[in-house]
């Protein structure tokens, strides 16, 4: 005493206060509000208020810092060191004693709120902020003069030391209460979930909690294992969606469900015995127990959403496409029979409509359209296309019945993404030859790492690019029709009844393109600009700022081949990207961020859902979307799009088929005639 | 209109108002505040608003009320007088118009908030406030055009017609919701618990709400269904607690949990399949379905507390008697395996310390000694006495450890208190002879209907009063011997070993009362009197107000002979009532009342727990308890109780045995001389 307070200026914050010598740094840090993280309350076991000296003269704080003046390394610490490790640099700020001027660095790993930065391009940062967080406590033992129960002084402790008033018990936690404070020798870690509930109790200090985010797709489950504490992605999986027997898309899983009453509990049974399942192989393959898994979020379509509750999707099959419910839920994870721990919550993110699910709720809540002024249009596409438009001023949202043709269904060689697949073509548009690339092999076909590929098929986004080839090739008219007139020029175009196909593959099996999935492939993309359009005119927009492609099918189209195919609408190239898995992100978003549950339901109840089957003008813009391209020129597009050699601009304002393929015709006669 | 406003009065609260013609007797009552029940909110189909009209000129209001100054009878009334019947006096308070001037009776039935007047002896009514409620709402149907889910049209028409906002859902409910609403054509009944959360919902209108209180002893399970809107007992039963097979009292089922780890599951498993056995048979004896049930409150000693809930009761075996839990519980019926309705909830009450349970905060309830100015001595005695002592300034409590004696364990002849228990007994002090009354048949030994009985033992109660008889009879002495020296003067004190006999019944079998019987009941009622001696020090008293004997035991009991006995401190005789089984009482007033779980949570936690185990002053004065009476003269007792014809007052003060002896016998010859 009778020293001078020391100033202490925490960096990367740069808040800055004098304090008296022998405080500590934790609790400087708390007065100024600084992020610094503890478990365990200062008590030195935790290890996460790990801060380091900035030595030096710091002109512009106007101080030398030197590592002197903490109080020195004392047993704690020595101990921590020795148990767990401690880097020399480092000290424990709840231990640590201020004697002096400090400059002190609190790193990245020691605030408690922390970013975890995202793989996808363009996207924000998330903040780590879980719903679930643990405190380590010091129960006062009960004494026959003061009968208070186990569950009172466990609650006392709480307040005492975190200021945790009025929690909830979960009733699981009595079961072992008793036997968990006294195996830690009446010092335990507590998870409380929202600051409301106490769902966990472990005997000592207890650092582990996880939690899983799940995308249930129609066809695929996916799960995503994360720490909460850094918020890192420990493991990824996936499975099949054991309703695929009960029928390939949702519609048939509906009609399934109508047509044998009593199946709707096997479906719920079977999609919650798959989440169970992926939940044992993530923490099997992070290599962390399943009882320290406390919290679980889930996305999915309407009917994927409702399945999963035990809801009947029967209404969802039809006009007015009601839901059971459409806002978030928060239910026990034993509600679902997920494996993990008994006090574990699952938050199921809220639906929009009938047709536009927690899925893409999730899309919102990753791309964050309504964070910003400029107007978004995000596509997810799957049997339907979820398609959301706007900004922060408005939000629209709707569902297009692009059918299944993108996903491969429908079409004759069609397949699922998956190894086999071909999902990249580009066609030389003089000789008409292909070039493709399969799934599981970086080589193209005519490379040497090519040769042994097997080829099964092709996937949504194959064919998509082989339609833009060939339609960029001049094989496939605006009307889209395989053009057999060059059927003289190149032994690529075959006769196949009255119609004509273009073969992709001259291997085992033989690979076509077909009249009919052009029409397939028409239909589905004239769907989904028409929604995307009937959006916009509601909005009344003539362009988006930027087009964001989510999912499966999004991440793997060349945006720029979806552009000249006429997919979506028009854009600038360089501003339509892909999201990757979107929905997926939002649930692992909602399960690192407590506040993100909060500001999606926000921004779900503020969405204007439109309702494509009663738009007049949805009829009209799918009609005109039908036709490759519908509104501008391909080369046109082009031209902005992939450089374009030794190429002359054909005929603009070509309209119609036969004009069309007279231009093509022209075209390839003036490339041969080169 | 145009018309003057007509003057309502409502009887019997006598609030008044003037209202406009046309407006329904329900809404006047509701803008009154007059207590008018309505389920249908209003729209002539639940017949809860029933009025009558008191024709006839009123001078006391100023106004001449006739039934033609109501609207007439009308479609809806008639409809509803057809289906279910309504008296030609009675009108549906919802349809029916104010025309004109009325006195209009609510009757008892009709009003929302009713009381239940309780069979026992100087019991409040119980005001009928229960925390679950029923609401009937039109729902709106779902459009295209509003693409709004089920449960927020539910939620919205809740907060229309019944201005009930922001209520939880509850999962399950969503599950039969779609359908619910289309079997009920949108028109649904909703269960709300505590206000807010939506447990169950029916297609149409459904008025049926039942719950159960259930009483969890050691020795019995016992059960009450009640109707939650009448707030009648419509069935009552009561089971053998199955835990029994793992030991007689508390202890030995402790122990045995100590012993048989592992054994715990079981034993809550078997009493909460006897809780299920009990629902089915109430709900049968009732006659009314199981899923109509919603409700379920539960008492019990803390070992029992602690085993039905899952929980260890080991800790409650040995200092410092840590509970697990006190708070009150709030769980899902299906937490504990309850076949009643998947939405019905269970309140359990809460503990007040390790040997004073929610049994003893249900008797609290029931008794209310926190509600006025008396000092009220409470003692539920069963294994253990549990003791409450104080009124509105300051209560007390705790447990004593009586051992079984009082439940006839322990006992030579004795047993539980059942059919051939001899539950009366009667000494004539001149001839020594007894007369003895058994359970299962009201007439005495000796009396015309007594022939036939089969005597089998000796209960509680029955030991109690022999052992009082006897000594107002001089055979038993103050420091509890069975005196030897009558045996010259009847043959029914018997040499037996080193000690004497008395033979209470000379039948097959023959029942005796032995000295050691004598000793057991001394311990226990030592450990009795010396508890309630341990709180009236506490409070600084000399005396109580009141006392109320609660429980089987307490019921039984004569009163008079447990004064005479000194199992209590001295009391105005008259003042000394039996309770009934308060504990139960207290579980079914906070079945029925919401309001009444509030309060003994508050009562809980202003209750000052005295451990008797670490009192000195507990086991002086359980020393001097042992002596029969301890502190003042039998006969001086008696006198104040039992009219005692032509007997001298025996010396005074006799303090020790043999003065006793010698005095008893001189009275014996007194008499005899007569």
């Amino acid at each position: 005493m009778g020293e001078p307070d020391a100033l202490v200026v925490f960096t990367p914050s740069g808040r800055r206060g004098r304090f008296e010598h022998g405080l500590t740094v934790l609790d400087a840090a708390r007065r100024l509000g600084v992020d610094l993280d503890s478990v365990c309350g200062g008590r030195g076991i935790c290890g996460r208020c790990q801060v380091e000296v900035d030595e030096g003269e710091h002109a512009k704080h106007g101080i030398t810092s030197s590592a002197s003046h903490l109080s020195e390394v004392n047993e704690v610490e020595r101990t921590y060191a020795a148990e767990r490790g401690l880097a020399a640099t480092r000290r424990l700020g709840c231990v640590a004693h201020i004697a002096g001027d400090l400059v002190i660095d609190v790193p990245a790993e020691s605030q408690l709120y922390r970013q975890v930065v995202r793989k996808e391009a363009d996207a924000h940062p998330i903040e780590v902020d879980p719903v679930v967080r643990l405190y380590y406590v010091e129960v006062e033992e009960p004494r026959l003069e003061s009968p208070t129960s186990d569950a009172t002084r466990l609650r006392e402790a709480l307040a005492r030391e975190w200021a945790l008033e009025r929690l909830e018990l979960d009733v699981h936690v009595l079961d072992d209460l008793q036997q968990t404070l006294r195996a830690g020798d009446w010092r335990v870690t507590v998870a409380v979930h929202d600051g409301r509930s106490i769902t966990a109790v472990w005997p000592g200090l207890h650092e582990h909690a996880y939690g899983i985010a799940f995308d249930v797709g129609s066809t695929t489950v996916a799960g995503h294992l994360c720490d909460l504490w850094s918020g890192d992605v420990l493991a990824s999986a996936g499975e099949m969606n054991p309703q695929i027997r009960f029928g390939e898309d949702l519609m048939s899983r509906v009609s399934y469900v109508m047509l044998n009453p009593g199946s709707r509990k096997e479906l719920t049974r079977i999609v919650r015995g798959c989440l169970a399942k992926l939940t044992a192989e993530l923490a099997k393959a992070a290599g962390v127990e399943r009882d320290d898994v406390l919290e679980v979020t889930i996305v999915g379509n309407p009917i994927m959403h409702h399945l999963l509750l035990g809801l009947d999707p029967t209404e969802l099959g039809g006009a007015p496409f009601a839901l059971a419910v459409d806002e978030s839920l928060r239910l026990r994870a034993t509600d679902l029979g997920l494996p993990v721990h008994l006090g574990a919550r699952v938050y199921v993110l809220p639906c929009i409509a009938g047709h536009v699910g927690a899925d893409t709720a999730g899309m919102i809540l990753s791309e964050g359209p309504h964070l910003g002024d400029e107007v978004n249009l995000l596509v997810d596409v799957g049997t339907n296309a979820e398609i959301v438009l706007g900004n922060r001023e408005r939000l629209l949202a709707a569902s297009s019945p692009t059918g299944p043709a993108f996903e491969g269904a429908q079409i004759t060689f069609g397949q699922r993404a998956a190894p086999g697949a071909i999902e990249r073509v580009r066609i030389d548009p003089e000789t008409l030859e292909p070039r493709v690339r399969v799934i599981g092999c970086d080589a193209w076909s005519g490379e040497p790492g090519f040769a042994d590929v097997r080829v099964t098929g092709i996937c949504g986004s194959g064919i998509i690019e082989a339609l833009a080839e060939l339609h960029l090739a001049g094989v496939l008219t605006t009307d889209g029709t395989i053009d057999g007139a060059l059927a003289t020029r190149s032994a690529r175009i075959v006769p196949d009844g009255r119609t004509f196909s273009y073969l992709l593959h001259d291997g085992e099996p033989r690979i076509s393109v077909t009249q009919d999935d052009v029409r397939q492939i028409q239909l589905a993309k004239g769907a989904l600009y028409a929604g995307c359009r009937l959006l916009m005119d509601h909005y009344g927009l003539e362009r988006v700022d930027r087009i964001r492609l989510a999912g499966a099918f999004g991440s793997q189209i060349d945006p720029k081949h979806a552009l000249v195919l006429g997919l979506i609408p028009d854009c600038d190239p360089e501003r339509v990207t892909a999201a990757g898995n979107a929905a997926g992100t939002g649930a692992r978003i909602a399960l690192l961020n407590g506040a993100a549950r909060r500001e999606i339901e926000e921004v779900v109840r503020t969405v204007e859902k439109v309702e494509t089957a009663v738009e007049p003008r949805f009829q009209e813009h799918f009609v005109q979307a039908m036709a490759i391209p519908h509104d501008t020129d391909p080369y046109e597009r082009l031209r902005a799009v992939v450089p374009l050699p030794r190429r002359r601009k054909s005929s603009p304002g070509a309209k119609e088929g036969r004009t069309r393929r007279r231009a093509a015709s022209a075209a390839t006669r003036g490339r041969r005639s080169e």
